[in-house]
């Protein structure tokens, strides 16, 4: 894919060598196999292939970067510093996306938005958002219980798709018990109980 | 069990009359169940067993009101305005408590936090709040997968048999898709995912 020049001033394989320097070769391969996803479902569901390809070569961007960096940027640049009593799995979206942008110069707001989102999701999210979200599950190196029903619930439905990635990760974490950043709850909320419940209770 | 006065003008069997006309006989049985095994936990781990039984008592005493008159209260008098998008299962206990107290007398705040409290739980939990959030858990009535275990660990630790009941709890929501309340996550991220983790993520 060619980019238009327009959300970066990088060729695609310009920015594919600026992600592949801060990630493991493992990670990298993954990022690859998001991109190639994200862009299907692009072409699919009628978004932007490029802005596609952008997010998702990018997702990951800040994953390899240490605590203190994350901590530090959260306690200067005014996020809720409630944040701080999460770890990498949740800043690396969140956080990372200030990142993407500060370094890699990208501004287009749907792209950074769709980092922000990728791992917890949102009630609100916008095509973009959902396909890096969903992407980034079902993405051909991914391999666990459930990712086959889920690729195709993807290629039928990407709210049914975003509904299942959200209830399966959720029961992941709690059989893990690993700790839930009470964002992942609103997403669940609204995409797997859904919208007719968020109005009549 | 004997009151003595000093957490209601209410003897006993004059607080149960005025429980029992507010619900079910069904219902009004679980509230027996509870206190029965409130006043045991309260004996075994040292809370006042008079406030025990109080707080089990009147712990449903809202159930059966209408969604209308949580919804005015809610809107009247500074509720967080986001529990309107819940139900009777959340506002019976965080709503609930304000209707104790004005309608019954009951003032002392450990036994209106830990009604406050039943269903959802919090990160900071009382002896008292656990008691009662635990009962109402395993009271002699209840029967679900895992109510064994939950009674023999809330005879052996009561941290444990909190988690134990915040964990299965979630777990049973999301395979009903069931909303859940933020409040819950916190509950889950305090007492199942640990205090150790809530510092060092």
């Amino acid at each position: 894919m060619d980019f238009s020049g327009e959300y970066t001033t990088f060729k695609r394989e310009e920015l594919m060598q600026k992600v592949q320097m801060h990630m493991s070769e493992r990670r990298f391969k993954h990022v690859l196999g998001v991109e190639e996803t994200a862009i299907a479902l692009a072409a699919k569901y009628g978004a932007s292939e490029e802005k596609a390809s952008i997010a998702a070569l990018t997702h990951d961007y800040a994953k390899e970067r240490p605590n203190e960096e994350f901590e530090m940027i959260i306690l200067r640049d005014g996020y809720d510093q409630d944040l701080l009593n999460y770890g990498n799995a949740i800043w690396h979206g969140l956080v990372g996306a200030s990142m993407v942008q500060r370094e890699l110069g990208i501004n287009d707001e749907e792209i950074l938005e769709a980092i922000r989102l990728h791992t917890t999701g949102g009630a609100k999210m916008s095509l973009l958002d959902k396909i890096i979200y969903v992407a980034d599950y079902i993405e051909p190196g991914r391999d666990f219980p459930g990712v086959k029903e889920a690729r195709e619930l993807a290629l039928v439905d990407l709210d049914e798709a975003v509904a299942y990635e959200t209830k399966h990760t959720l029961q992941h974490l709690i059989e893990k018990e690993q700790k839930i950043y009470p964002k992942t709850i609103e997403t669940y909320n609204y995409w797997v109980v859904g919208k007719a419940a968020q109005i009549n209770p």
